[in-house]
């Protein structure tokens, strides 16, 4: 290809047909997830009331490669094979000797990478003779993508969308409608977790923690109904490897290779995503960094501790073993809403600790600037999250520019900020703050949690 | 290519290195724009105030191709080329035997087919030292589309929004100042023609009218500034036929040829991108129906006079011989903000009077209804303007089904409803009313209207 070409592009036929499962490749084995009540392992059949038997499977599987379904593949192909775009204009804006790429998830229709695991879900879900999936959203970026899949595969979708999102930001709870979803602001009287925060809390602005424990109770107690999950658990992040295993080819297309992955982490889903399917190669001895970038007002990887605790609030979750600020961690109020989360998957969190994936914090402003920058040189305006890996590819670039090294970055460029124009405004207008997580907060949090034992193997 | 392929993707090398101008290929002569004072045909010299010299030589050029710069080609492959979508899901929903393909222009940075023509005004304009671009904007499409191009290319720009949409649309206006431009609710006290409104109507919520008498004077009036519009003129519809041109060298991959071309039109600039390449083939001889769409509430071309009128209500730019409904006619206020425009791209009204193209009116009911439909099927969420051609492809392939035929039909995608949520809510929960124009209305502002008589050659 021309050494100036702007996008790498795959063909149609040219789409990964297999996802990347990292699991048997990981350094140490994964610690099982426990039961909230028990604190023992939890079985498949305990999951088996909320999750379609074959996301059970996948959860655990240590097969090193899953088969994507044709009807997935299908679904994948009205936005995959997703662009490789090498960013010259940010280079040349920069002053950098470096190689910049980003792996642009932002056509989806929902916007962003959450419909690689939505589809994936609703699919499995449908398979199985499910009619509706019950899930919670925040600002609606998981929310919008799950709606999408349902309604191509016929299914019912139930959004508890947090509240104070919901009569906040209107135009995400509109596309989820507009695909036929059912929208409530969480908590709602719907449910008896929603009906005990209201009579407790009756002006609640809701959270995500409520919302989860909604979704999940509408789905445990009802026999054709499913719950879905976005981020953190093994299997989403698996179907997320579609995006790393499309970079490398695309990589191999260019006759390049990245030195540096740069993906923002909140779950970390996207990251996983981008990143897996060249931690493969990391594990086989090739020299990688790979930067896990958090918001410095929510940072699990660099602050908080690698321990067992609750993915939700209310502990009606399994116990994950995970970097944690604590369940009850409550971070500011900064506008990639897709970070704020106080856990880590697992898989990430393991990989963390090993030290093949190398954390990173930064403040908000700091991913504004960056995400103006791209936007001035590469016209496409990021995600608030998605500015995150932003800033840490401009930064290594920087670095690049002090030091002479031609080094290849790859930015996990995960969606657009059409919807966060409000954010950028407040930017522009130098109305933005930044937010430095409270060290006394997260160890009052840590303190709270109860110490969980590892199981014996 | 296989049967089944979703997108038809072309490489980056294979993006169109012309533009097609059908000047020289139309039925009959362009009527010349006349001086708005003299009424007699305008010259170069009156237009070089406001336009750099290489426009206004392809504004009358007869050269049926126009080369592509280099450097603007390197801004297309930031999204082009376009991917032309076959919609297999839509299809399958309307139980049709026709082919239903969309070429989709929503991918550009803004949103929409407008940085085709506003990329190559900004390096005209750049080319020949100008260092600042006033423009108007209604909703802010074309204002987001040309702040966009200004900032890749390093100029300024100005940008006069109507100001009801700046109070009222605050998304689109932090788009454009995120790329750098400055805005300004319209009337301004910038201009003399903003001071004289505001001097009478204090409270105006403003008009695109306005808006374009407030941007050509501030051209007119800056040495260093000139002036640019996103539609009805030659060279913008120039611009846009590299949609049309790529989506024939991708029917020509896909083993396939459209029998009908739907398209949108306001000014005329999509319809006519998408259209122009291929009714080049109708004037050979090739039987293609192609249907211009339009609102019902704003129906210029189905019930509008071709004769000259101003293109704007201050009578301040050169007389066009177009398709109008008087320069005073004011639309009702549908969401397809970008369609209520009085007149007529000059080139496209010639064509229609020659029956060319055939115009059809849509009411905007059913043109949310359609556009749901193809969200509920292939995603993609079109904008209100684009959801005019969805429905008359729909409408198209539903009398496939009634008479069998398998015919191939074609939707000028030209942009994402992102933006226009609010409408979409408003339409899902039954608050949205169907608007008539007013024959009445239509017939006292053609009345009005001076005759101008046609000059002699």
């Amino acid at each position: 290809m021309a050494d100036d070409a702007t996008k790498i592009t795959l063909r149609e036929s040219e789409i990964p047909q297999r996802w990347y499962n990292i699991n048997p490749d990981l350094p140490a084995p994964l610690s099982p997830p426990l039961h909230p009540g028990t604190g023992k392992p939890i079985g498949p059949a305990e999951l088996a009331p909320i999750f379609p038997m074959e996301l059970i499977k996948q959860e655990v599987s240590m097969d090193p490669w899953v088969e994507i379904p044709d009807e997935v593949l299908r679904v994948y192909r009205l936005w995959r094979p997703s662009p490789l775009y090498r960013a010259h204009r940010l280079e040349k804006e920069l002053g950098t000797p470096a190689r910049i790429y980003y792996k642009n998830e932002s056509f989806s229709p929902a916007g962003s990478h959450k419909p690689n695991t939505a589809v994936a879900q609703a699919y499995y879900n449908k398979l199985e003779g499910v009619k509706r999936i019950a899930t919670e959203t925040g600002a609606g970026q998981w929310g919008s993508a799950l709606a999408f899949a349902c309604c191509l595969f016929g299914l019912e979708c139930t959004v508890y969308m947090v509240r104070a999102s919901y009569e906040q930001k209107p135009y995400r709870r509109i596309l989820m409608e507009t695909w036929g979803a059912k929208c409530f602001p969480s908590p709602t009287d719907m449910t008896n977790a929603g009906r005990q925060i209201r009579a407790k809390f009756p002006d609640t602005p809701g959270s995500l923690g409520i919302a989860i424990s909604e979704a999940v109770e509408d789905a445990a107690t009802h026999d054709d109904a499913k719950y879905s999950l976005g981020s953190v658990l093994n299997h989403v992040l698996l179907h997320q490897t579609i995006v790393g295993l499309e970079a490398k080819a695309q990589f191999k297309l260019a006759g390049d290779y990245p030195d540096i992955i740069c993906g923002c982490v909140g779950g970390g889903s996207n990251f996983a995503g981008a990143a897996f399917p060249f931690i493969k190669d990391k594990l086989s001895g090739k020299d990688i960094t790979i930067l896990a970038v958090e918001p410095q007002s929510c940072p699990s990887l660099t602050r908080g501790d690698f321990r067992y605790d609750f993915g939700d609030t209310a502990q009606l979750t399994p116990l994950l073993k995970m970097y944690t600020l604590g369940h009850n961690f409550v971070p500011e109020p900064i506008h990639a809403g897709g970070l704020r989360y106080h856990g880590m998957a697992p898989l990430i969190s393991l990989l963390t600790n090993k030290g093949v994936i190398e954390p990173r914090a930064y403040h908000q402003l700091g991913t504004f600037e960056a995400a103006v920058t791209f936007a001035r040189t590469e016209g496409s305006l990021p995600a608030p999250e998605t500015a995150h890996a932003v800033r840490a590819g401009i930064d290594e670039a920087l670095k690049c520019k002090d030091t002479g090294q031609e080094k290849c970055i790859l930015i996990a460029y995960s969606g657009h900020g059409f919807f966060d124009l409000a954010a950028y405004d407040k930017y522009l207008t130098n109305q933005l703050q930044d937010h430095e997580y409270s060290r006394e907060q997260v160890e009052a949090a840590l303190k709270e949690l109860p110490v969980i034992a590892e199981p014996s193997a």
